[in-house]
């Protein structure tokens, strides 16, 4: 019989933020397999888990490099998925790690797509994390939403959705921000969001960073794993 | 000395989506808060939680009723806040459960405000929990986010919001749908989005109830925790 798929949120980089669940399954699990920016790279990820592993578990190391080009990303993927699926065949189980949640700008969407693809009768499991902006959130005191409120998260990649976002009543989470920091500043500083905002970076980790002076940042190198938080005005403060 | 607050989040119904740092803290509490809509009803956060508890904890049931009548609200606040206060002050540490997130539409809130109001000395410490769409994205296999694609989280309450947020491309889920159903359907229709979205009700727990057909819910009784996912159209695939 085949293997079962899992893809497990293992929270935001606090060991203590992964669930029960999370831990029962990798307690049990054959194979464990790790996304990597490059070969050899240390493992958040797997760090959490480490822990919980059994002693003769397989690690697989996914290299899926960092880059906007289309064809590198797909067949990335596609060898990723193919590596999996040997395990899977072999009728072990396998569970690719995610920092966060895995349903939320997580590779394991397209690797399980992939390995659906070319076996379809795998089952695939999915068990959700704590994001980074949950635990910011947790971390500054500052409620996500609150009554009629709205969340939007937004990447930065998308210049046009970050503008438009931030110019509506929504409170607003900035992911990914190192992507483009000085366009981000301007952008709050223009939808007069500045005041109420927070930087945080590396939430629940060694270099956790939070600052609501997000001003003095300006030129210098921002962490990758790194969002800001925006609350939308105070009804009636302003206007 | 006086003790300290917790929210924390037990996760959306599912016994094992709580956290180990939840879980940790629940072991040595002393006393734990629950919020009630009505006196006496059962609680499933408190379900989720009492496993974990002491024997000898205290439970300090706090009545807060579901009203949109901004006094009484404000005064049953007001009022939780005082109980937790007297617990507090002797000294004990209490914990204040929330289904899901307390940084996302949580009473906890309005609550740990008062008691800081009443009390600054008070540390609150907010403990993130796994969310009800976060654990729908996993059962239904959707993504909440890929690549450059924006997710909004909207309340019902909003209509002018929910309509232009259905307008735009982020994806969407949209909380507490019981309260409008039929508005929300017509916006779907409106919108575009009925194929790309999914219906979810008490996920994780035991009434569990997921479709994609969600026309066929018109007119009938929408449980309270229900959501709808909604996706935005695949690029390209119309326009």
């Amino acid at each position: 019989m085949v293997g079962k798929l899992y893809g497990i949120g293992v929270g935001p980089g606090d060991p203590e933020l992964i669930t029960l669940k999370a831990v029962k399954i990798l307690e049990n699990i054959e194979v464990v397999c790790v996304p990597q920016a490059k070969k050899g790279k240390p493992s958040l990820a797997l760090n959490i888990a480490a822990k919980y592993l059994p002693e003769q578990v397989n690690v697989l190391e996914l290299v899926l490099p960092m880059t906007e080009e289309k064809n590198e990303l797909e067949s990335s993927w596609q060898e990723a998925g193919a590596q999996i699926l040997t395990y899977l065949e072999k009728g072990m189980d396998v569970a690719f790690l995610t920092l966060g949640d895995p349903s939320l700008y997580s590779t394991f969407s397209y690797v399980s797509r992939v390995v659906k693809s070319l076996a379809p009768q795998v089952e695939v499991e999915v068990i959700p994390g704590i994001t980074s902006y949950s635990l910011a959130a947790a971390k500054t005191g500052v409620s996500l939403a609150e009554k009629d409120e709205s969340l939007l998260i937004v990447p930065v990649g998308s210049q046009e959705e970050l503008l438009d976002g931030l110019e509506r009543k929504h409170n607003v989470v900035l992911m990914k921000v190192s992507r483009d920091f000085d366009f981000i500043l301007e952008a709050l500083e223009k939808s007069n969001r500045l005041e109420n905002s927070y930087f945080v970076s590396r939430c629940g980790q060694e270099k956790e960073y939070i600052t609501k002076d997000i001003k003095k940042l300006k030129g210098l190198k921002i962490d990758y794993m790194s969002l800001i938080l925006s609350k939308r005005e105070e009804k009636g403060e302003t206007k």
